[in-house]
Formats: structure tokens, C-alpha cells, sequence
């Protein structure tokens, strides 16, 4: 139905995370529609950023560098490492402007079910960190789902014989978040982990 | 706070319709997951799309030949042309499967109010299609707005005296549409198109 080059294009959208067939088509004409210069431009975007970006050698981040601009900042702690499952989570921790430690990037998480190990993800190149002996804290901070408790909790138990302080980001009721509609899971938490006010 | 080539990429995606910030971001990081290889097929889809699809000499649909599928085809009714706005139209048309004529795509719409006037669509073209004689009717498709309909008017006005019969397409009740919530004007025109059952 749709001339061949074009097909090719609307396919090539409709493989992306959340795109469907008429965003697709939406987004295939808007390049059509595109100067030959800004097509082009966008093209060498897709080339570049996937040529130049790769993990930085210690924390695994995306870098274009060789270390990231955490890892290679003068400012940052370097005694505290917040382990995170990928690297849009480390762009959220930043966000947070509350954060001055280092990273480290698993990118991913163990799953079994999904046939993921430990050697699926970055964990022996955390060890190594925190092997060479300037860590003193290391925060888990994976999601809180199953297979980010999961990960969380093996990692402890492979890092706490170094002799390292491991933490958990808190659980509890999100800002904003109402009682009548949080689970049950959620509020249990909340309740366990309440503070003195 | 992104890298470079990240943030380029990222800006790039968010420069499309529909596409937000967050949105934007989770192309880019698929576009990082994906092997070299078909990063490079996605770069270049989007750069053989742009540079071989162009506009059919005689409809003006896009095409990546001379004459387009369509108006190359022996099988189509060369003396009926639909007047369409743009090449989303005419696929829109090929779905209903019950037309057999040619088309014509105008590539916009005569919009005083953005600056468009007649020279800025294919009406010439269209003109010219008409004064080589072949075509008996010319069917106005183009969408029932405002614009929509003030270029079928203007278009109508310009081919009548060519001696070629020119329709409108049906205005009416949508299938599937509500009387309660149609607006009145629709519902004016279902009113006044009514047939005998």
C-alpha cells in the first residue's frame, strides 16, 4: 500500500518503545516534510549518538568520554556509591540536586525468569570498586519491584563481607500519594518505616 | 546534564508532533540499545526516504518513480479525479476500496488567515490536468473545515467553466455517530442531505 522507501521508514518508527502504526506513519511523514538538510541532520543524530556514547570504565554510565563527568568531578564524594539500574535512574537522582556521591550503573536487573544472572549485569565491575578500598556507603537504589528487591538484596549479601555499609532508599508513601488508593504493600511499608515527628 | 550527543539526539525526537520531553527521551535511549548495525538502518531509512520519495509529476502524490502507482496503473478510471489535501488522504481513500478513478493532491489547503493562497497548492496543476480534456468529473475531498471547504469552493468555481461536472463528498452523520452529540451543524447537513428509504 505505501510506496516502498516510505514503508521502510514507518517500520522503522513502529519498532521504537511505544510507537504504534499511526504515530509511525505521523512521524514518517513529518520527515518527508523535513528539509533535505534537517533529514539529514537527523540521521547523523542517530550516528553519532550511537557511535560516540558507551559506558564509562568505572561507573558504567553513558559517556562520550572516557570517564563520565561525575566520575571524573573533583566535587563529588567518592566514599559513597548509589547503585542504579539504568541510566535514566542516575538522571532522576540528579535531579534531586540531593545526591553528591558516585554511581554505578548495573543495566539491568537479575531476573531469572527472564534468564538474567548476576553476570548479565555490571556486578563484577561494582565489586572491583569497591575492592580497591575508598568505599564506605553503598546505596541500592533499584527500582522497587521484584527484580529490583531481588538484585538489591543479592548485592548486599556479595558486598557486606568487604565490610561496607550497605543502604536501601526508603520505602513508603510517594508525595502526593492518597491512602485510600495505595496498595496495601506500599502503606505496610509506610507504616514500618514511620519517623518520629 | 545530558552528554552532547545524547541531548543533540534527544532534541531531534522532540522536534516531531506529539513527541514530549519524556517521550523524546526513551527514543533516544532505544535508539542507544540498538546494535550499530540498526541504528545505522534506521539513519538511513530516514535518508533514502527523504532523498527518493518526491511528487508524482501528475498528481502530486508521493512517489519513488516518475508517475505514481496510481496514475501508472491501467486498471483506474481516468476520468474521474478526487481532489485531496495531502498524500495521508489518498491512502485514507485506497482503505474505503470503492473508488477507481484518479486523484489529486493539493498539498494544503487556502488558508488567508496563514498567509496560503491558491499558489501555494497544486491548483495549477490540477487546472492543467483538467484542460488536457480526458477528465468528466472531479470529486472534491478535501476535509470539512473552514479551509476545507473554502478550497472546494474556490477550486469548484475555477473548473466549472472547463465544462467538468464537480461533486462534493457527503456531508452527514458519522457511522457510529450520536445525535446527542453530534454538533448542530452536522446534524443541519445530515438533515439536508436526507434520502428516500
Amino acid at each position: 500500500m505505501y510506496i516502498a522507501p516510505l514503508a521502510a521508514l514507518i517500520q522503522q518508527f513502529e519498532r521504537m518503545p511505544g510507537i504504534g502504526h499511526k504515530t509511525a506513519m505521523r512521524l514518517a511523514f513529518h520527515v518527508l516534510d523535513k528539509t533535505e538538510e534537517d533529514a539529514k541532520a537527523f540521521a547523523d543524530a542517530i550516528i553519532n549518538a550511537k557511535q560516540s556514547i558507551h559506558y564509562c570504565k568505572v561507573c558504567q554510565d553513558l559517556t562520550d568520554s572516557d570517564l563520565c563527568r561525575i566520575c571524573s568531578s573533583s566535587k563529588r564524594d567518592k566514599n559513597t556509591i548509589c547503585v542504579v539500574e539504568g541510566p535514566k535512574d542516575v538522571l532522576a537522582m540528579e535531579k534531586t540536586g540531593e545526591y553528591d556521591g558516585l554511581y554505578h550503573v548495573l543495566h539491568g536487573v537479575i531476573s531469572p525468569m527472564d534468564g538474567i544472572g548476576p553476570e548479565d549485569i555490571k556486578a563484577k565491575e561494582l565489586i572491583g570498586r569497591i575492592a580497591q578500598g575508598d568505599v564506605t556507603e553503598i546505596i541500592m537504589a533499584t527500582n522497587l519491584t521484584v527484580e529490583g528487591e531481588a538484585t538489591s538484596a543479592y548485592l548486599a549479601k556479595l558486598i557486606k563481607p568487604l565490610g561496607v555499609k550497605v543502604t536501601r532508599i526508603a520505602r513508603g508513601m510517594p508525595v502526593g500519594g492518597d491512602l485510600e488508593y495505595v496498595d496495601e504493600i506500599t502503606l505496610t511499608m509506610a507504616l514500618e518505616g514511620r519517623r518520629e515527628i
